[in-house]
């Protein structure tokens, strides 16, 4: 089945909002099985849209369209697709019902243009909106399928998770299913070359890489018959894999690594401190991210000067002046004084430069990660150096931070020696 | 000149790369005076693309396509392209150095297939990369135009803006001036209605709003005859705006709220300082993200329990217990603890219910910022209460985050009563 994805909506031809939408639904359209042909953007323009319509059908089964279910003047998309399907509109009394209970549940007026939401297309399946107050929905006729889906991306992805999942599910013999494994500690050609034994000539399942700074997902798909032979298509995959490049996943269920951390740190009843230099809070912010972190970290310390270091973590001043402010030692010593401050089973640090400008001598991307850890760990401290020899100050601060979280998720593994 | 956005490229189709490339041109063209009509996303397929281009020139001077232009099979924009201009492609010896450089420079050896880069539509006009390997180029012929930009988003930028805006100005009669002003502390309807005096029926130079949590950005833009008079044009409505709503304007310049507050530190030679509980060395992360904070910034605390408030920040446990450790009271003795810790001129703190899980009878998204500052500011200490009633940690993190950037402007900038 061919489904091509229309966005209809001025400000994204402005250039004021990313067509994320489009991104999204491919994702989960491949997931299931569907080809997707073309994304298409188109403003508020009758005319083009119809145009754009007519000509998208005639090589796609299923257009689904993105934007201008509003209640203004400018939303035209249902109207516009009524007449490509060649049906009219009517007034679907339940679905007015749900718009006004929508404002009244707020305590909101409901403004009199907001009734145009409730008119639909006759033969349309109603796609009721729990997010918001456009109604979408899908129709079916000669062939060809429309789906109408809401601009504002949280609506729309709950509608889609919710009703349109669901409502394509006659269009795809074949159910699906897939599994999501992170990887951290390889790069995608090398992960590429170690799995090329079982996804070379690979048709089902299906094994996709993806890269993401210093870190690369695999997605592990396989459609069958039945939902249970995709299922065990997909795990026999994962357990091949698992055998080739076992070392260097993290995650078999897609999730951060600050949450595989935040997890494992809960589950053993650890708690995780932390003392930053050039990331700034960083760390901290990303480990405060996941919900119930407070239960396992609770002091992190930015010192971005040797004097904050010296006050605060008690970094021997002498040290800084031997060895300079980002070294190894320093390191260490600021993952100690963060430990014994907080009284922390792990705790982690850096210091580095994260651009644009390093000292003399030195290099942009160059970093030392500290840790320092509590008897349970046999009171082990030590170090790990990096260098991207990159200038760019953002990338390199998110690309020491995730290096942070391998420490600890490898102290936590046995996996530091 | 009607313009449109063709990107070439598989992996968008697999929703495995958003398309913010159309975005980035479609922002710079509308700047620039082109009505971008449509974007169009095609996978690495020869017959779809030519329909596409086809199709997409009945009503369009311009086409500009991103990706496909690197050295595998699968890349074929360009061959494409040149058929359905009608001319053929001639080996660019020019190209072929600057490519074949790009490798040596880099002490690697040129894969053979990179020599395909090096072949140009005949009677294009290059545009050397100097962002990676593929040249671009732009071609004209009877009256279409296409321009050819590789894929990664760092390349494509470098060539549009050395390149292709020197290239388009010869479709454009007009000359473009712009300013973008940024504000807080005003919903976006609120703003429209503040501007509508000057706004309404304004053709040139045109205002445009957008909204971003909690953020309020304006852009004014004119075309003329000369920039020069496009500019004056842009500066006369900027001074309008700013007797309308200046009160909340924090920049002129497109900056953000933490680069003009480690701006103005500097200017004014102050040291700032943080305590975090339920931001979690967000904003810290936020301040040192700015090149050159280092010498405003060296102290930043999470503590994120009410043992760490007391231990690190010195908050008396009696406060805590007698006013719940989210209240105004503890967050103006985080910041006083702060203060004191980094004997800084500013210090702001924050403490509160980020989501998903209120204490019972409070609200997700209630927080309180405190402030402390030094005898420059008369020891002023104080604080704001901010109730978002939402549940979205990101969000809420990322908004309090915001008010407390506010909180120090406004201390900054006398603004804070």
């Amino acid at each position: 089945m061919n489904v091509s994805i229309i966005a209809v909506g001025t400000e994204l031809l402005f250039g004021q909002t990313v067509n994320t939408n489009a991104t999204y639904i491919s994702n989960q359209l491949n997931l299931m099985g569907f080809n997707v042909m073309y994304h298409h953007v188109v403003g508020d323009n009758p005319g083009r849209l119809k145009e754009l319509i007519k000509s998208t059908f005639t090589d796609n089964d299923i257009i689904i369209f993105t934007g201008g279910l509003g209640p203004t003047q400018d939303d035209l998309t249902k109207e516009i697709v009524a007449e490509a399907m060649g049906v009219e509109l009517y007034f679907d009394e339940r679905c007015y019902a749900k718009i006004k209970s929508y404002f009244d549940d707020r305590n909101r007026i409901m403004p009199e243009n907001n009734r145009k939401q409730a008119y639909i297309p006759v033969g349309a399946e109603v796609f009721h909106n729990e997010a918001g107050t456009a109604p979408a929905f899908g129709i079916e006729k000669d062939g060809k399928c429309a789906i109408c889906l809401p601009g504002p991306p949280r609506e729309m992805k709950w509608l889609f998770n919710n009703c349109v999942t669901d409502y394509l599910k006659k269009f795809s013999s074949k159910e699906m299913y897939y599994r999501v494994i992170r990887t951290i500690g390889i790069g995608e050609s090398d992960l590429e070359t170690k799995l090329l034994p079982v996804i070379n000539n690979q048709v089902d399942p299906t094994v996709a890489t993806y890269a993401k700074e210093g870190e690369c997902t695999l997605r592990v798909a396989s459609q069958r018959e039945t939902e249970a032979e995709a299922q065990l298509a997909v795990d026999n995959m994962v357990s091949e894999i698992e055998k080739l490049v076992g070392n260097y996943i993290y995650s078999f269920d897609d999730e951060e690594l600050s949450e595989v951390v935040v997890k494992q740190l809960k589950e053993k009843e650890l708690k995780l401190s932390s003392a930053e230099s050039c990331t700034g809070g960083l760390f901290a912010s990303c480990i405060t991210d996941v919900p119930g972190a407070s239960s396992v970290f609770s002091y992190g310390f930015v010192t971005y000067s040797a004097a904050a270091k010296s006050e605060i973590l008690d970094v021997d001043i002498e040290v800084i002046e031997n060895h300079s402010v980002v070294s190894a030692e320093v390191a260490i010593l600021m993952a100690k004084g963060a430990q014994s401050a907080a009284n922390s089973d792990i705790s982690v640090s850096v210091t580095g430069y994260a651009g644009p400008e390093a000292d003399p001598g030195r290099d942009n991307g160059n970093a030392y990660i500290g840790y320092s850890c509590s008897e349970r760990f046999g009171e082990k401290c030590g170090y790990v150096e990096i260098n991207t020899k990159r200038s760019d100050r953002k990338w390199n601060r998110n690309y020491f931070k995730l290096r942070m979280l391998l420490v600890v998720y490898e102290i936590l593994n046995g996996k530091l020696s």
